[in-house]
């Protein structure tokens, strides 16, 4: 009964067949589904760390504890890349309430990140809705001086594909305080880029670019049931207002860092190949999904590889990205620090979409790369991994410059990645373990194929 | 700004174009995720509702209120047919403990449906782990008599299509308690059908066959925590003794009924194609997945032509069969019918693997009708649907005989599916909103596509 037992704990220590990819893979996710550590490993950044936003002590932590477990693997090398990052602090939990003649109605808001603090008492102003900022210019600064814009774009449920809907919208939150504030808007009130009806605020980063500071106004996120209230309220009532009040505040920026675990190539040592995700999230909750899920994930690449004494052909490193959320601050400096040492990287990988089942990845780089890897489709077919599309693969890989490299972005199913997208639901219990196990083995095994075959000229 | 919303609210009303399949593909899925009713009859069905046992009030309440809405349709028919069906009842809550030495530990368990009773104070006897019915069988009478056999073959975690895992252990339910009386046992545990660790027992049809009744004994699921803790602890002392106390009844069978929607074909009315799910679910939650999603799906297909004006050549039916779960009767009276009357149907399909987001189908048929199902298979790339293998198609189908006959089943992704399969769990918060509408849409589709160019010969 014991060694029954046995069979799903010990892993026997099957060595990579030198030929057989089939069989490589197959050992791939069989080992990620039965020894994979990304599950212990999101429990403890989620539960025991919690939310990490740049700056932050639950960063640091978060920081030291996976340089902690790299430690452990038996890797050759690793260390932390210095990063000064921006420090951000939400302050004091948001209140709003929508003021109706007498009656007010409290929405669940929370600040963009990034925002400016409301006035000490908060602003109370009248509302005016838009749906784009062409819709914003065009109303100008008659309608809007004075007012609260409340951007109210929903995401489309048209696409299949979340991301292209989050895509379409998300120049509200990006730049909609920027805009507004040019006409005279006290306030910017941003419907949450979330497809489903719920109270959940959800932030994510804005900006004021070269506005001065004296025309910096507050922006919130508003969860969609309260947008959906606001927007029935006021075609009742066009001349109700809205109060906010939020007391963020930035800092000086601090010193943190990029993660990095590395194994030397056995064959091409001067060859890197990476595999990220970032370690900061948003505030308001663990950041489960975004992205601790690519965290453990990128770690766990690397322990498979080193539970099944694979000695890759070329350096394989995971790099744990700080600041991807605002600021992007480590993807920088690891690629300046990569230029600066005269680094070749042939392939760069990211997993920040969630730890959904994987159905696939985008690809970015030359035409010969991307039919090497659909020349890799087959092979995933037993794992249902079947999208292979060109595409935006990572933010944190984005800045990485190199001679013909090679970028993917692993794929998840997006239908349920925006429910909890920068929301205070994004939280351990909403990852499922197989699905990030399968994202890792998945990841693994496109890592594996392209350090067996390296890249195309 | 009404108007902006108008464009979610409200279906423009574009026809089917004659020739061309992508597109109107595209309208199904783009319809599906925008203006279907699918979601809000799961939410009636698991929350108004509730768990729809054969033979209780409450599936009663599901064939009124699911026939009641296929009237609202338009359709050109909507009518019940009669099924004897068995009515079991679980009683009152079981009750479970590791008596080890003068410690009494708590385990969740629930009787396997159509289990007998223990005896009215329960049983109290000790215990042995066995992982098969062959391992049973070698230990025999001298090991076993006087004892709880306890099941303990875990599902195995290596297999990506968990449907594999569950066939792979299911044998321990269904036949655990037959097998184990003929040596001598006096009840039966069965570690739940759950890949994951938690506190929810599953439960599940299982039958004493040909056995006379005095041997029956009772049947239970146990937690897979529970299952854990007892093989542990009997690690620890194989003395130790099992208590368990359940109430669960048969009665005789109650007259109940498959209610079927139909939308009578424009060119080969003869010619039937049916999509169905089943509407009973197992009595210890909403059923949400098992099977209350597959049921609306299959009603959103016709909602979604009749939406979109389609005027199918054949004549398509929603079939809600009822006692899947323990019985199949709903399945069986279907096809009595449908030879009695001569009926002749080329295709049938089902939704029963839950309502997660979807990934292919499983086929069933000649190879000719096989390939032409594959031919379908770009048209589907949009939507991440990909994966088209022959495989079990459904249950309820499964008895429909006809010439030629093609049958698919919808195949979510599979992950997630046992975390709530046949447990307290299985709830309308654990199926998203946009994968249950993908789903219809997938299923709508293939439905457009066979009545557009007929099956094989």
């Amino acid at each position: 009964m014991k060694k029954y037992f046995f069979f799903f704990l010990l892993y026997s220590g099957v060595a990579f067949s030198q030929n057989n990819d089939a069989q490589n893979l197959k050992e791939i996710y069989k080992l990620s589904l039965t020894n994979s550590k990304c599950y212990s490993w999101l429990d403890y950044l989620s539960n025991k760390i919690g939310a990490r936003l740049s700056g932050s002590a639950n960063a640091e932590k978060a920081i030291q504890y996976a340089k902690g477990e790299l430690e452990t693997l038996g890797l050759d090398k690793v260390y932390l890349q210095e990063v000064m990052v921006p420090k951000w602090v939400r302050g004091e939990k948001e209140i709003a309430y929508i003021k109706d003649d007498k009656t007010k109605t409290n929405v669940p808001i929370c600040a963009l990140g990034g925002s400016v603090a409301t006035a000490k008492n908060g602003i109370l102003a009248p509302v005016i809705e838009v749906h784009s900022l062409d819709e914003l210019a065009t109303l100008g600064a008659e309608k809007i001086k004075g007012k609260i814009v409340f951007f109210n774009r929903p995401m489309n449920p048209e696409n299949v594909d979340t991301f292209k809907s989050y895509g379409g919208c998300v120049d509200q939150r990006g730049k909609g305080a920027y805009e507004a504030s040019k006409f005279g808007a006290v306030g910017v009130i941003v419907r949450s880029m979330n497809l489903r009806l719920d109270d959940f605020p959800h932030t994510g980063a804005m900006g004021y670019k070269d506005l001065p500071k004296e025309q910096w106004i507050p922006a919130a996120a508003i969860s969609t049931n309260g947008a959906e209230l606001l927007s029935k309220s006021l075609v009742k009532n066009p001349n109700l207002q809205f109060y906010f009040k939020q007391s963020c505040q930035k800092f000086d920026d601090v010193l943190s860092y990029n993660v990095i675990g590395e194994i030397k190539g056995s064959e091409h040592p001067e060859n890197i190949m990476i595999v990220g995700g970032h370690l900061d999230s948003w505030d308001l909750a663990d950041g489960s999904h975004d992205d601790g899920a690519g965290i453990v994930q990128s770690m766990e690449v690397l322990h498979l590889f080193k539970t099944m004494a694979y000695k890759p052909k070329n350096t394989i490193r995971a790099v744990l990205f700080i600041n991807e959320e605002n600021g992007g601050r480590g993807g920088d400096k690891y690629n300046e620090l990569a230029q600066k040492n005269n680094e070749n990287h042939i392939f760069a990988m990211e997993s920040d979409s969630g730890g959904f089942s994987p159905r696939g990845f985008t690809i970015e780089g030359n035409e010969a790369n991307f039919k090497k890897v659909l020349g890799f489709k087959e092979l995933f077919d037993p794992y249902q991994v079947q999208d292979f599309t060109k595409g935006h693969t990572g933010s944190d890989i984005e800045p990485l410059k190199s001679k013909n490299i090679l970028k993917a972005g692993l794929k998840p199913d997006s239908q349920r990645y925006f429910d909890y997208h920068h929301a205070a639901n994004d939280k351990f219990d909403a990852v499922d373990k197989r699905e990030l196990e399968l994202g890792a083995a998945t990841m693994a095994s496109l890592m594996y194929l392209v350090d067996q075959t390296g890249i195309e000229p």
